[in-house]
């Protein structure tokens, strides 16, 4: 019987926390989904996209990625944005600092509401992500900063022209790509060309 | 020279899949985001939830599933929407075959962007999903099935209320958890008879 009521109570925390998850549905990122009217993205529906690209790209990586954990970290990493809000890739030095305060505060909290070892594992997963130390966290990082690069080469800028970006911010977000999948970093450094060409970022 | 041109066409194939993806963020499904106005909920950030919801709860499952697959499958289950559009669960038996229908040729289109192995292989495990044969897809198939029990439930009935829905309709629709998962089964019965006595389905 207690076997039984302990077992039950995680069920309830389990469904708990997805049901805390719906609340990503309603944090707004900068990058706008050219197919829905220009409506800024959410973040629960980027994070689909790029585990999904992650597993259609991962044969890019030079070094060997465990692709089961990449998704699984892709799938996780916004879920923080649920206290914390999304922050703008290229925001002030001072505010991302703040914000990487508010987002490990977010993380106890949200990933508390899991039975420990879940709790403990998934928690460990995101900080792995965040520290972008392993290989599988690297590539994990560099598909949620490719796609935004997409998004904009195929709608005329999109939130680069809005917030006046420079190719230098582009480049420095992307570069751990070139020793990472070269193959990618080659295609990502012929599309920032292209985009200054056509006046998507400064050329600074 | 020849290799290398062959990789970057299939790496412009992968591309240009990738940002067909994106359309799935404009197709809206009947479900209801509570915590974002109650809007409805589009197929990309359901196909985020679950997968998400996946991980949690593969546990419960009573035969052993590969949660990677499991989770790919749901990843990739609605992207036949993009051309095929969403269609109710519970609508007339005559609609739901024409949707297949549709589908099945969306799936051709659309998994047919990709390199030839990775579109074979997408569009095989898509197939499996919609088969619900083997215990991956089945395991898959409740995961898509029961979070909009989850999110009525939390919602004052939410989807159910609005097209007066009934008891037997979501307990056929969820049935096959009896047997795969019982643990999950005895929460969805719970719920459905809670459900009931709040007036949120139709006890028909």
């Amino acid at each position: 019987m207690q076997k039984s009521g302990t077992r039950m109570t995680d069920l309830q925390q389990q469904i708990n926390f997805v049901l805390e998850l719906d609340r990503l549905k309603g944090v707004y990122r900068q990058a706008l989904v050219k197919k829905d009217n220009n409506r800024q993205e959410n973040s629960a529906e980027h994070s689909w996209h790029i585990a999904l690209m992650a597993q259609v790209l991962h044969q890019y990586a030079d070094e060997p990625v465990n692709i089961f954990r990449v998704q699984n970290m892709l799938l996780i990493h916004d879920i923080v944005e649920i206290d914390a809000g999304d922050m703008f890739a290229f925001s002030e030095q001072q505010d991302l600092d703040t914000q990487a305060q508010k987002e490990l505060a977010a993380a106890e909290r949200i990933f508390g509401l899991l039975p420990e070892s879940q709790s403990k594992s998934m928690k460990q997963l995101w900080l792995e992500f965040e520290s972008a130390q392993t290989p599988d966290a690297r590539f994990a990082k560099a598909m949620d900063r490719v796609l935004p690069l997409l998004q904009n080469m195929h709608n005329k800028g999109g939130s680069w022209v809005k917030h006046k970006v420079k190719k230098s911010q582009v480049i420095n977000r992307n570069d751990h790509l070139e020793g990472l999948a070269p193959r990618l970093w080659s295609y990502v450094c012929a599309q920032v060309d292209i985009a200054v060409e056509n006046g998507w970022l400064k050329n600074e």
